[in-house]
């Protein structure tokens, strides 16, 4: 994944039509374009190819099962076209390391959840987050998932990870989260979804969100 | 779901030919059918709905992911036939929650896995376990998922959320859990892989498992 834009886009959306025509028009605004479930579950898993033609594609899967069927997962993920996989980090070192070992492979990315910004994630997650950071690291995976809306915890997560691996910050936007405060806290990405898809004119909100990003650095 | 067989399969197969002719040859032997996403990404999400017309089937998709991206997806799931869905405890209150509640309108179940039986789930999910399954009795969530391979912990779960919810357990088999010590320990359901999709009559391979667990009921 390169790092120009330092932006990528969350496309939540579920139609496979108005997901192709946002991409198109972001093409060169974002490093990469974020999937869920949602939209592949709705249009099939080939729809990770198509969008590939406008930006790299992260599939944002929250993969959490055990080793050999996050293997399978992430399989037909990269075979899809996708050049990232986001992985829940909670079910243990083994469960990853089987995906960071594909990844590797394959010359593709693997992104580890460290913490999340729903308030239940204070339930369980908030406690094992830097654990997780520091297993993500130990495995030299491409990088961690850590929440815009909290820069401060940006910050920690840089100090457990070193600079090796990237840090990209969810909850820019509509959630709340600044881009210039998440890069300035030491994020390399920046996601960002509604801001960019629910606009009338993405490319020029992509740009904006990249003007302020290009400000601070 | 309908507790006959107790018995419940896991397909975790890729082939969707393959998937409907294992699914047809089971009928009646099992409650449910159990499918992941290799399977489903690799078939699209309408093998769920032919594979619902031999058995009730269990979208074993763990899912991990904030409340409105859970929502999404438990909603397609349910929509192409499912009538259950597993998901992560992990992720919290809310996003448990708002799958529960949606289960509850459509007549459906939720099943919450409190803990794993690969060696990673020692790192971090196993102290978060009981707290996972009493979230779930809380949440009044259908039931939960605990390993057969070991029916001591089936023995503990099934003291934390009472006798409303029920258990399903998977590991019997090929993995090495025993059909009837896992029911003698609690268990609603046992799920059971390999050894009946693997088999050369899956049919006659799940009469058998049917057999051992009614000679102890």
């Amino acid at each position: 994944m390169e790092k120009n834009t330092r932006l990528i886009l969350a496309l939540d959306v579920l139609d496979s039509d108005e997901a192709i025509r946002i991409s198109e028009a972001v093409t060169g605004h974002v490093d990469a374009i974020k999937v869920g479930y949602p939209l592949v579950l709705a249009s099939g898993l080939q729809i990770i190819g198509k969008l590939a033609e406008y930006a790299s594609i992260i599939a944002d899967f929250k993969v959490a099962d055990i080793p050999n069927t996050n293997r399978l997962i992430c399989e037909q993920v990269f075979d899809a076209g996708a050049d990232a996989v986001i992985v829940q980090g909670f079910t243990g070192h083994d469960s990853l390391e089987i995906c960071v070992d594909l990844a590797r492979e394959r010359n593709k990315d693997i992104f580890v959840v460290t913490e999340m910004s729903h308030p239940g994630a204070l339930d369980l997650m908030q406690d094992a987050g830097e654990k997780i950071a520091r297993m993500a690291a130990d495995q030299k995976a491409s990088g961690v998932v850590a929440p815009a809306t909290r820069p401060e915890r940006v910050k920690e997560i840089r100090k457990i990870i070193g600079n090796e691996l990237a840090i990209i910050s969810p909850g820019v936007g509509a959630q709340g989260g600044s881009a210039a405060d998440t890069i300035m806290a030491g994020t390399d990405w920046v996601i960002v979804g509604r801001k960019i898809y629910q606009s009338d004119d993405p490319a020029k909100a992509a740009k904006d969100i990249v003007s302020e990003i290009k400000d601070v650095l």
